[in-house]
């Protein structure tokens, strides 16, 4: 066999980053085990029916040919007036391009903007496809740190200090892993950092139908900023269709149509029936999006409730999906806890170190099963915390 | 707006290509006008409903998750048979990975084996997207021109002159446009020069249900070349499942493993429920491939009878949805021809050029209208060449 491309084996760093935690989790469930899995960000619902029925119905009325390449003319114009409801910024068919997914959608957009050798910035701690997104396309990974005493949250002189010859800043509120909502004083840090060095920023709003406290803001919606700003949106976890992979990016004109052309010669295009039935949900507005939250939003609220006065630290998630559990009392890294806890205690959690290196020590904990097994999930997390705090 | 990445400015060479035909052929008859159009590859059939069933069915039964990163494992062992059935080629699960349509599927062969400023290989005439997919990876394309006389094959000496310091090396057979389909010795003399540089061929065989004559070879099953061969495939057109996108890739399994690893970061998976469509229409055998390809079998049969001994020549395609004609007697360029022709006769056709310098004076006729459409449209183009030609 020739030799792959640099590109291609470089991706990866190499070793056990943690996710051969969820791998194994699901080995042992597939294997019959009773494991409960809180590592993955997927709901424990399918797709709703609505979805599936506009789905069925596009598919049945022939649409099953070729899509427009930069998307269905009334999903972009769907897409655009959500964003200019939600945002304040004006934004039409032509800022919006459909793609297949949120991390094509992160893909794409770096693709757009970075060049090989190209410095990409992007918060620590952070959703775990970044870094091999920016190598991918040949660009630096470049990481600001950001630490647990400040709601990891990125402060502006981390971000001045990271931003010197970056090309590109990528934000992600509401954030996972740490559930932090971005509040406007970040925001205008963020701005005024990539005015000052001329960045671009990529916003990555994926979680933005799941919020608990405070409001979501968009990077774009600064002034200023939506002539510098990509936004990556998704229908995977706002309206429960992970497997769909839809999403798109929103941005100046000149940006997405260039993004089109990449397109044409990335991915062709997304199926026309999917793209209906993320019309019919987003017709289904604020309800369904409600709907779908509802459940994130009780068990966080449980998590707290059960977690608060044991030994353990609760990061207080302000919106997404997960909660970060601070482990450090234990003396245990997050990664040997994780393990510790699903050889002992059959649950999975992931280590805050499979998101970066500011969230060692800390756990993630996914809120996607039953409020009754997360329950007693948490209790003997808490428990064996709490034993080994007292060993440590 | 801060500057875009040299990549995506530079995707294209910009300036006419011939593609404007094919918007402005859609767009009059969007407007009512009564253009019979011939420029895209696309059936004049919708999928099949045991195969939108078997979709329905999947995402009904809950498949609207996340699926595994590089395919199911059903629905890659699937296509592993099928190509050890049809090529002889030791296949298996590992070999396989499913991606979303086969323009995805050249895109990250292109990544996984160019670095930027690799030159890569491909044969002029050839589909639209081939040499922005090379740009988009950063390499430089460099093509293996070939000429009418010799039905559009690369010769030996093509080759070999062309792969100095090359690194891949794309081929198509049945090839869009011209439909040859590559003999034995045309992949002898692939596989030795191949094996002379050291180059990895990346063979696109999505047209592989569609032979009219000859018998279609994989370059991967010739003596040694499974090393250093990576196949794209796809459902769209023998399956007439255009829409769904969804294909494969096909290659060692080192190649495949760390393809996975770029899937992760680019694609996220392809929707399970339409894998599970996948997998239906591949249960459902070469009875349903040939009732697919059987209108073109039929209209090319039917092309070829109305333009023989007419003043223009017929190249008679050996395979795929196409039929090239050479207009050189008429004077005009292709592209010049194809314009002319949709504004006096409103018959939409693409110019050998947007093809590459190699079909320039061709223009390409997609075999998906029906019959009679077909024929009065091939009668109106050969009295407006033959007019022409006595002109000329």
């Amino acid at each position: 066999m020739p030799e792959l491309s640099t590109r291609i084996t470089g991706l990866n760093e190499g070793g056990a980053d943690g996710w051969e935690i969820h791998a194994r989790a699901r080995a042992l469930r597939t294997a019959g085990a009773p494991v409960t899995d809180l590592t993955i960000g997927e709901h424990d619902t399918p797709t709703d029916g609505l979805i599936l029925d506009a789905m069925n119905d596009a598919a049945r009325a022939g649409l099953t040919g070729y899509a427009p390449g930069p998307g269905m003319p009334e999903l972009r114009e769907a897409v655009a007036a959500r964003v200019s409801a939600r945002t304040g910024v004006a934004t039409a068919r032509d800022n919006v391009l459909i793609v297949p997914g949120g991390q094509a959608g992160l893909f794409a957009a770096h693709m757009a903007l970075c060049d090989p050798g190209d410095i990409s910035l992007h918060v620590d701690p952070y959703y775990a496809t970044y870094p091999g997104t920016i190598r991918a396309v040949g660009a630096r990974p470049r990481a600001v740190a950001t630490r647990a005493e400040d709601g990891f949250l990125p402060t502006r002189a981390a971000l001045d200090a990271a931003a010197h010859g970056a090309r590109t800043l990528l934000v992600n509120t509401p954030n996972n892993p740490t559930g932090a909502v971005y509040p406007r004083a970040t925001l205008d840090d963020i701005a005024a950092v990539a005015a000052a060095h001329d960045l671009w920023v990529i916003s990555d709003e994926v979680y933005d139908t799941q919020i608990w406290e405070g409001t979501h803001l968009s990077p774009r919606a600064l002034p200023g900023m939506a002539a510098r700003t990509l936004v990556i949106g998704s229908m995977s976890k706002g309206h429960a269709m992970t497997g769909s992979r839809i999403g798109w990016v929103v941005g100046p004109d000149d940006a997405i149509a260039r993004l089109r052309e990449l397109a044409t010669v990335t991915t062709y295009g997304v199926p026309g029936f999917i793209q209906e039935a993320a019309r019919a949900a987003l017709r289904a507005g604020t309800d369904l999006e409600a709907r779908i939250a509802e459940p994130f939003r009780r068990r966080r609220a449980l998590a707290i409730r059960h977690l608060t006065a044991r030994d353990i630290g609760v990061l207080p998630a302000q919106g997404a999906m997960y909660l970060m559990l601070d482990i450090r009392a234990t003396g245990r890294s997050g990664l040997s806890f994780a393990h510790e806890l699903l050889e002992r205690h059959a649950i999975a959690v992931m280590p805050g170190e499979s998101f970066g290196s500011a969230a060692a020590g800390h756990v993630r904990v996914a809120l996607t099963v039953d409020d009754d097994a997360l329950a007693d999930a948490l209790d003997a997390l808490a428990g064996f915390a709490a034993g080994l705090a007292r060993a440590a």
